[in-house]
Parts: structure tokens; C-alpha cells; sequence
């Protein structure tokens, strides 16, 4: 849990920059929204359409940007960039709760895991042979940590974890509670009418500053690594299959699903429910709406989008139908086409 | 696990009301289907057009719609609604297991933390400081509740269930294994190349008589709560991310996603695997279609849908790659029509 | 973890068939995919295309079909099925870690359970009353067997698996982490304005040689079971509703969905993300595209698909907004052809 420090807007400008416009000695307890703030709260704009909001909001202060800086007489921050000095800011106030040093009584650690003195292993945590588990980590309740595998410093696995065997994660790394990382990827090979199962002896490597949300899922490589680049951010319930790279800087919302082998550059930015073949190549910088299925590899930076757009259920039944007939509709557009051509060439 | 008892038909109507005819002396054990019904089961008929099975099905009794309680002529039980009389008849007969006062040895309870004395905590599981747990509760073995969490009077946590720090789920509550109540929402903000994190500093409420599938998550606010009304039913592997807010008595099929801020109204229902985008409200009464993508505000109550309609591979590849030339179309029937116009008019 | 054992390519070849070109003395310790293979590494070409990539690469020995007997001079293994022989020859390499027969001081275990000398119950899992663990079976850290569950000789639970009570799993299956069987199927039946929890007293049984991705759920049925056969694979993040059955061998890729009742045959496979309506029979033999949407049965095998093609999001737009129009299209391109019908059979 964290706990709330109190800064005055002096303090806080000092720390974060940004131009500060009343005054420096009024005390900051908490970030709040615009409609939500209380007199002691600091507020902030980050699109100008909610400007108009400034005026109905209680809070005592608020973070604009410099286009905005006369959007109020309140005490005010300008900036750059409101929506990172809100990030900046409210990280400050509710700084991450330290690890405390030492191992629960009820956790397992085997005896050639290396822990980090500074490190937290919780109550029913396990953590296998040869681990590593660096400096400031902390390894939530009932989290597992696979023989072998390694934590970096400063990252923590929220409660009920499962980290297999062979793992790598990097260091300031946030691993949301349920999330799997480093189960078998899906290989299996048909034989007669059976299939057997590959074994997947590749692992997982995690780079630094990566969050990987609730309830996702990461699978190891059959061969070689599942690579997560560096600054990597994952919200909840994402599937990455085996042997997937992922560039660094890439961010994933929930539900999405990239299949095994694909290849997610740097600095994209995939929807949730988005889904990405296997074997596919993403280029950098690319994003992909929500609920789209990206087939076919990508090099053009830009926006790719594939959604069926709703409509009331009537409406969507009249014209879903058609959808099955449309390339016999464009036969008979070809065929008017033609026909009407040689009506208009007729002598009249 | 629930523990069969056996009533009469008469004590069924006595605590459950409809009309008997027949034998109030017949003992029931079990509720079954018609087709798997054996001579000493109650099966029920909820829609009409399953009439016609009764005469082959094997159940001693049935309950009925008034319509057709002239369906048999065997006992049966004539009701207004069967499907909610089936309902309450199985829970007669199939009570929900209470909890087993206690907290077992190798669970890890805080100092700090008030755990009523009939609730029962399992093997392994943790409750963090200053957490409270109400009467009758079950809390499932290897689950966590975090730090000033709640718990109300008569709710269960099945295995393996994590409640983050400061989140409230009320009364008579179920909560699937694996699911995940707080996690940090999806809060980052570019500065830079680089994803800042945004502290999430909201929490979780949760009503009452909500029920919580399997390996569903709901992420905490960004600064105010996410909020699920009273009532509200969640199947598995739904996403519902930080700062959504659900009316009471809505209910939402498996693997449905709802982004960040998103208000969905009272008694909607939301089909397996749709996806509401963020920051838009579903007004009360609902329907979303199963694989549909909610993309605007709905206001007008009804259903929604926008499925792509399958169809065998090819004949979806003949029609499908005209749908990327549907506005190239809509123009040649346009140019089509000015000239079919032109060429009218001519004398002939 | 795996555990990797050198072999000469003349005991590959022995005990896994195959014909032999080359030194039968040649030591192989590991399978590694063409590109990153090296010297002491034996690779394989599963499909010809790759063919032009073997003499690129630094293996000492390939898995070769008949078809391709003579693409290398190395070392090499001919056989009909190279995709399979590596399957094969990469579990001879790394044979699964057995289980170390005992049961983990913090595990605990009901006194009612009866659990084979030979199964290894790991830290802080929980075996059910009534529960029976067969022999060499593996529970992992966390997991959670309830009552009266078997487990088959021969399976293994990864960390943090949660099994409800009275469901059945059989032998040599794998269960990955975070999977949830058993849980309750989503039964609700309206009654005045609220939902009501209908109980769910069926099971989940589970058959052979099945392999269960992490974080997929299989729910337990309303009144009779659900149903997985006899070597079906399922991926990550799958959700199998109540009382669905699927037929032996069907192979089921990561977040794909199956709803209440539906019925999969034999030998089926689903695409990623692919979802399946609740009470439809899919036949045997029939494979369904990643991403698709089955809303009715479907009796003949072959592959269906429908998924509405991506493109860039201003094309998309462009084209999507003339979807909910294509009825009235479809009507203008009728009413084309009846009026230039009239025009062509005017007298010129």
C-alpha cells in the first residue's frame, strides 16, 4: 500500500520542474481529476478540451500546459507535457512501498537460491534451486520463482506469481498478481492421428522497466528465447506465445493475443483484444486499434485497423447477410458497367 | 463441496411456492435434465419448445410454466417462471457449504487484521494489516487479501483469489480461483521515448450479491475506485479496467472486455468476449452481442451487434478482400445511377 | 526443469526410428532451430521451403523428410514425418523431470486424501478430503486439489493450479499454472429484477494425455459434466464454459472461448481467439480461423473463417462506415438492373 507524503507546490517544482504560477508554500496532499478534487487536492489538464472544467473543480491547484497557463487564477504549474507531470507528481506523493528486508517464516527458498539481503520473500512464497533474487526485490504471497530463474533488482511480483524454471526478468519490473511467466509455449506436432508434445526448452528473458499485468501470460521458446524488450508495459489478461520478440518501449493493452514467433517492434502501441498472428513481422512504431487481427506482416509505420462497426442487432443482421454474397455483388456492378457502357455507346 | 438433501415435493411448494399436482409425498434428490433425469429427480421445462422431450425424459417430476401443465401427467410443479424455480429448487437441495470456523495453521493472518470469528480462513492463504473479514466468510485457500481490504459478512474467496491492498467487496459475495480484485490499472503516460507509470491510487468497490468468475480481473481506480454495483454477475476472464463503473444486476459472458473509465448502465447484459472502449457510457437495459466491439455511447436500450458473419474459408477470402474496396463500390453504383439517369432521359 | 542427456545419432536413430546418413557416432546434446544451431547441435527442416536455409546453418546433423534425402551432404536423419521426429527426439534430449516421491512439509494434505507414494506433493499445495493423487504425480507449489478430485498417475500440476472439488483429470495430463477447473459455470436465471445463482452440481472430467495451457478455465457443469477428451491440447487463456464437451485430439489455440454446451468433435482445431456459441455441435474435422465467430453447427469438415480484414485505419473508415448501408446498396444495384434491363429493350 502506499502512503501519501505531503509536498507544498514549491517543493513539488523543485523536484519536477515546471513553471510555477502562485503559492510555493500551499501544501499538496493528494492528485485527484478535475470533478473529484477537494480544496487541499492538486488537479490537472491534459487535453484542452477539459479547460472549460477549471472553473467547476475545487481543487486547489492545477497542472496546465504552457498553452493554457492563463486558464486560471489559481496557483498553477505550467508544463510541457501535464499529463507526465501528473505521472511524476502523483509518483512522488504515493511513492512505491519498499521492500522489507528478510523472508516470511512460511515461504520455501531452496538452499542454493541466492536472495539479496535487502530482498522480500512473503508468506507461502517458493523459491526454487539456483535462484536469484537481487537486491530490493519483492516476491508477493504464495509467488513462485522456478529453479534457476532470476529476479533483478528492484522488481516485485505481486502475490501468486508463477515464474517458471529458467526465467530471466529484469530489474524495476512490476509482475501483477496471477500472471505466468515462462509456462510450455504451445508446441505440439501431429503424429498419425495424435499429438505429441514438443518440449519447450527455451526460456523467457525480460528486460528492465518492464509491467506485465494480471493474469497475463508469457510463454517460454521451444528452442530459443521469448524476448521482452526494455520499458515493455503489459496490461492484464495479454497472451505472448513462444518465441515472440517484443521491442523495447512497446506498450499492449488488455486481452491482446500475439501468436508464436511474431515479431512486435519498438514503440508500438497494440489495442486491447488486438491479436497478431504467429510468424508476422510489426515494424516500429506501429499501432494497431482494438479488437483488430493483424494477418500479415507490417513495415509502414501507422495506424491498422479491422473492426466489424456495430449497429443495433436488426440493422447488423440486414446487412451481415450480404457480407457472404458481396463478391457476386461486385460481379453485377462489373456486368451493370459493361452493359451500360454499350447502351450509352447506342446510337439514339 | 455441496452436500445433497432430500425434500418432498410437498416441502418443495412449501418453501418454494408454485402449484403442486400429484404426490406431495414423492421425495426428490436431486435436480437433473430431462434426457439425464433418472426416476428420482425433479427436471424442469424453461422454454416450450423442450415440451416434447418430457414424455422420453426419466424424471419423476417437472416443474412447469402454467401453459403447459397439462404437458404430463405425472407430478409436477406449475409455476410462473421455471427457470428461476429450478433455480431456487437446486440451491434447496444443493446448499452452499458454510464456513468452517477458523483460521487453519499455515494461513498468515496480520496483527493487525479482524477476522470475525465465524469466518473461515484456509490453508496458506494471508490477510494482510489492518484488513477486515466478516462473518461467515470463506476465504479459500492460498488466496490474499491485502492491506485494509474488506471483506463483508457471508462472502467466499475460492482458492487462489488475490485482493489487492484497500479494496471493499461486500456482502454475499463469490469470487472464483485465480481472479484478481486491484491490480493497477493501465496507467502510463509517454514522456520522452519512454512509458512513465502512473501511480494508481483509486481502489476496488464491489456491492453486493456480486459474483466473480474465474481468472477475471478488475483493476483498480487510477485515482477515484472502479465500482461494481449490487448484484452484477461476471463470468471468466473478464477484463474490467481502472475506473469503470456497473450498474447492479448486469451480467457479462466470459471473456468481455471493458476499457478504462467506461460506465456501463443497470440490467445490461454483455455477450462472451465483447469489448467496450474507454470512456464511453451503455445506458440501463442493454444488450451487447457476443464477439461485438462497442466503439460509441449507446443511449437507446436494445441490442447491439457487429460480427463479421463466417463462412467456409474460401468463399470468406473471395468476399472478404472486396470489403477493402467497399467505398471504391459504393462510388461505381453512384456513377452507375448518374449515368443510368443520363441514358433515361435520352430520347429515343 | 529438464534435465538434458547426450545421444549418438545412431541411438537417436534406434530408438526412434528413422534412416541414418552419416557418423552413427556423432554426439547430438541438443535440438536447436536452423538459424541458431551449432556444431554440437542436430536441426530439422519440417517443411521444404526451409530447405535453402540448411547449408547457412552450423548444425552437425538434421532431421531430413525422404523427400529431402540428398539437400545436405551432414549427417543426416531421413523419415516421413520431421516435424514429429523432432518432437520425439527433443523429449528423448529432455525427458520431464519426474516427480520426487513426498510430500512438502507446508503442503497440506486432508487426512482423508489418499495420495501415491511415488507423487510429489510440493510446498504449500492443498489436497482435498476424499481427494486421491495417483502414482508419479507431480502438484505444484500453490496448487490446490479439492475434494474428492483424482488426479491420474502420471500428471502434473504447475504452480498456483486450482482443481475444485469432484472433478476428474486423467493420466499423463499437464496443467499449467494458474489454470482453474472446476469453477462454477455461469448459471443465472432472472427472477423479477435479479439474478439468481442457479448451483452448478455437475463435474469437469478430464481424460488422458491432456495438456492444459496456464490460466485457462474449464468450468463445471450445471447438472451433468463437462467434458475433455482423450488427447486434446489446449493453449493459454482458454475459457471452456459448462457442460461443453470436446472430442479426443481436438487441439485449441490460446484465447479462444467455447460457451455453455457447445459440442466439439474429434480432431477439431480452433484458431486463437477464435470463440464458439453456446448449444451448436461443431463435427469432427473441422478447423476454425484464428479470430473467428461460430454461431451455428456446423456438420461438414473443412475450415471456416470470419474475420474482417485489417488495413490502414483511414481505408478502414473509409470502407467500414458503407457496412451499415450495404442492404440499401445491395438495393440500389437491384434497382440498376431492373431499369437498364428496361432501357436495353428499348426500340434504338
Amino acid at each position: 500500500m502506499n502512503k501519501r507524503k505531503a509536498f507544498t507546490l514549491g517543493e513539488i517544482v523543485r523536484r519536477c520542474g515546471g513553471e510555477l504560477i502562485g503559492d510555493p508554500a500551499l501544501k499538496i496532499a493528494r492528485v485527484a481529476a478535475l470533478d473529484s478534487a477537494t480544496a487541499a487536492d492538486l488537479s490537472f489538464v491534459a487535453q484542452a478540451r477539459y479547460l472549460p472544467q477549471i472553473e467547476n473543480s475545487a481543487a486547489a491547484a492545477f497542472i496546465l500546459h504552457a498553452d493554457a497557463r492563463d486558464a486560471t487564477t489559481r496557483p498553477r504549474i505550467v508544463c510541457a507535457n501535464p499529463y507526465a507531470y501528473y505521472a511524476i507528481v502523483a509518483d512522488l506523493l504515493n511513492p512505491a512501498t519498499p521492500a522489507k528486508a528478510g523472508i516470511a517464516k512460511t515461504a520455501v527458498v531452496a538452499k542454493t537460491a541466492r536472495v539479496a539481503k535487502s530482498a522480500e520473500i512473503a508468506a507461502n512464497a517458493c523459491i526454487g534451486a539456483g535462484a536469484r533474487i537481487g537486491a530490493g526485490v519483492i516476491i508477493g504471497p504464495g509467488s513462485v520463482v522456478g529453479a534457476n530463474s532470476r529476479i533483478g533488482a528492484g522488481s516485485r511480483l505481486y502475490p501468486n506469481v508463477t515464474v517458471y524454471h529458467g526465467c530471466r526478468i529484469g530489474e524495476r519490473c512490476i509482475v501483477h498478481a496471477g500472471a505466468v511467466i515462462g509456462a510450455d509455449g504451445f508446441g505440439i506436432a501431429k503424429d498419425g492421428g495424435v499429438w505429441r508434445k514438443i518440449p519447450q526448452t527455451g526460456g523467457v528473458s525480460i528486460g528492465d522497466d518492464v509491467e506485465i499485468g494480471a493474469n497475463t501470460t508469457i510463454d517460454r521458446g521451444a528452442l530459443d528465447d521469448t524476448v521482452i524488450g526494455n520499458g515493455v508495459k503489459l496490461d492484464n489478461q495479454i497472451q505472448i506465445a513462444h518465441n515472440v520478440s517484443i521491442g523495447d518501449h512497446t506498450a499492449i493493452a488488455a486481452c491482446a493475443g500475439i501468436a508464436g514467433s511474431a515479431k512486435i517492434g519498438r514503440n508500438c502501441a497494440l489495442g486491447g483484444a488486438s491479436m497478431i498472428y504467429g510468424h508476422i513481422t510489426i515494424a516500429d512504431n506501429i499501432s494497431v486499434s482494438a479488437g483488430t487481427l493483424v494477418m500479415k506482416s507490417l513495415d509502414e509505420p501507422g495506424t491498422y485497423t479491422g473492426v466489424y462497426p456495430f449497429s443495433d442487432h436488426k440493422r447488423w443482421l440486414k446487412n451481415a447477410t450480404h457480407l457472404r454474397q458481396l463478391d457476386e455483388l461486385v460481379r453485377r456492378v462489373r456486368d451493370l458497367e459493361t452493359r451500360l457502357g454499350k447502351t450509352e455507346k447506342k446510337p439514339t
